[in-house]
């Protein structure tokens, strides 16, 4: 059995720094750690104190009209005024009867209001400021170590994966698998946040920095993932027959107490997320016999788990 | 309008080499092109010569019960044994009245025939070596030009993904969406390629180096992705009741002429390709606002299209 490096050897054994070379050179060279920690047995013995409860006022919990909810954490630091205009339509009552209506393979299921020419809820911003990025500073980034084929660096934050720059000191949530985006048209309007998105398929990257992020699924993908296929462009379903309604969206902190979903996400500032990413970065146990030595954000998704009631 | 930068500098863009470096040196910039070209529209316009016809014993196709049929483009340079087995198994009749029996979420769904005890057809090779990589010499590579988090390089060859590791000398498929890999036991069985899966979700690249690839779905993604999940561990139907029968599976070049599926794959030496990999590392028009100036080889798929019969 080897020896499982510390986590801070991790964070800097892939640390590849900008440099000629032409398109043969080995760009890094990944540092396989073999018996690493077990990921999953990492998440079903980190103590207490590695697990922070979700704020109910940052879960939205979103119930089907043919039963079956999904739950999104909210991420409030990072796309304020857009997070605050999910709140209000929430609140308001807007998508009591909206629909999902759009489901594009391998990329994403889109719901809302449509073309509804409903008033606005109050409170709404309707021209929110382009939240894709927010200052680097701030926030207590733990690097993940692995290159990324899009950020100059990434790693995690307050519990959330970010792509960040240090030279410009920005900061931004990755489009990761069950990751909640903002519809919007073209320039400059961002969306208010009235149709959303969750991505179905492999991480869609290149829309980092494009659009604004507000959480990410945590309880009922599948039950936008495992839907027929939009067969318009873009993934539309053509006939309004197919869209699948939504019974109401609520914030958890809205229901009565007992019937609030609770949930704990993992600290990615303890020890035990340490451990995890590099369990991670380095699959292990009777399957694996070559770990990667390396792992993509969105294959280091942040556990969370349900709470006790 | 900004100029179009060549391809051979696109790849030495982002080129990056392992260096000292603390965790929050910055690993790379990416260097983003404004006005690259949209890959749809490559995509539309590329000649004649851009195109190579998929070999007809090269693709499998498997027919539903239900109706619709998956197309397979298999990949006989990665892993030859394999994919000869996989023909071998395809004209015994091996999977006619098989099975779809496991649909995870965010990972594969998976078919056979499960645990069926009929004789092999003739030409198994029942324990095929582990064809996880191959030489890199052999290979005419066009490097993809962005850092990857789980290879040193990546780039396409012959018209696949590939990683691979110059200093070693060795080349290998990436677990992308759609691509289809042998299930196997623990050590040291590699699967004879009898149980197929292919990824449904988000890249699981830590697989690659440590399972056989045999191909990718060309045709009828969502016929495998739109299902419901299973319930049991890892995905598993719990009741057999679940299972998604397969009609039979054969070879395009063992169908009448007439019936065949026909299709081409972009040859990924084409200055076509190139143009096409620097619009998806840089997506522009009137919806993206910062191009990423790179991108993962799992979101530079191949193109690939139904040619005329």
């Amino acid at each position: 059995m080897r020896l499982i490096i510390p986590a801070a050897g991790a964070a800097l054994l892939a640390a590849c720094a900008a440099s000629p070379g032409g398109p043969n050179a080995a760009a890094w060279r990944p540092s396989p750690v073999f018996d690493a920690p077990d990921p999953s047995k990492i998440v079903q013995s980190a103590p207490a104190e590695a697990w922070r409860a979700v704020d109910p006022d940052d879960l939205l919990v979103m119930e089907l009209k043919e039963g079956g909810r999904i739950v999104i954490e909210l991420a409030p630091d990072f796309a304020p005024v857009h997070v605050a205009n999910v709140k209000a339509f929430a609140r308001g009552g807007w998508w009591n009867g909206a629909s999902i209506y759009r489901v594009q393979d391998n990329y994403v299921a889109q719901w809302g209001n449509g073309d509804a020419k409903t008033a606005l809820p109050a409170g709404i911003v309707k021209t929110p400021p382009a939240e894709y990025d927010r200052p680097l500073a701030g926030l207590k980034i733990r690097p993940l170590g692995s290159p990324d084929s899009y950020a100059p660096m990434v790693g995690h934050a307050g519990g959330w994966p970010v792509g960040y720059d240090p030279q410009a000191g920005r900061a931004w949530l990755t489009h990761c698998y069950g990751f909640v985006g903002v519809g919007r048209d073209l320039a400059p309007d961002t969306g208010t946040g009235g149709e959303l998105y969750a991505v179905i398929g492999h991480a869609p990257r290149a829309l980092d920095l494009n659009i604004a992020l507000i959480g990410r699924v945590v309880e009922g993908m599948p039950l936008l993932s495992a839907r027929p296929r939009g067969t318009g462009a873009l993934g539309f379903y053509e006939d309004a027959k197919q869209n699948i309604p939504i019974a109401r969206i609520r914030l958890a902190s809205d229901m009565p107490a007992a019937e609030r979903p609770r949930y704990e996400a993992m600290r990615t500032d303890s020890p035990a997320f340490a451990q995890y990413a590099l369990g991670r970065a380095n699959r292990g146990g009777d399957f694996f016999k070559r770990p990667a030595g390396g792992v993509d954000i969105c294959n280091a998704a942040v556990p969370v788990r349900k709470a006790a009631p």
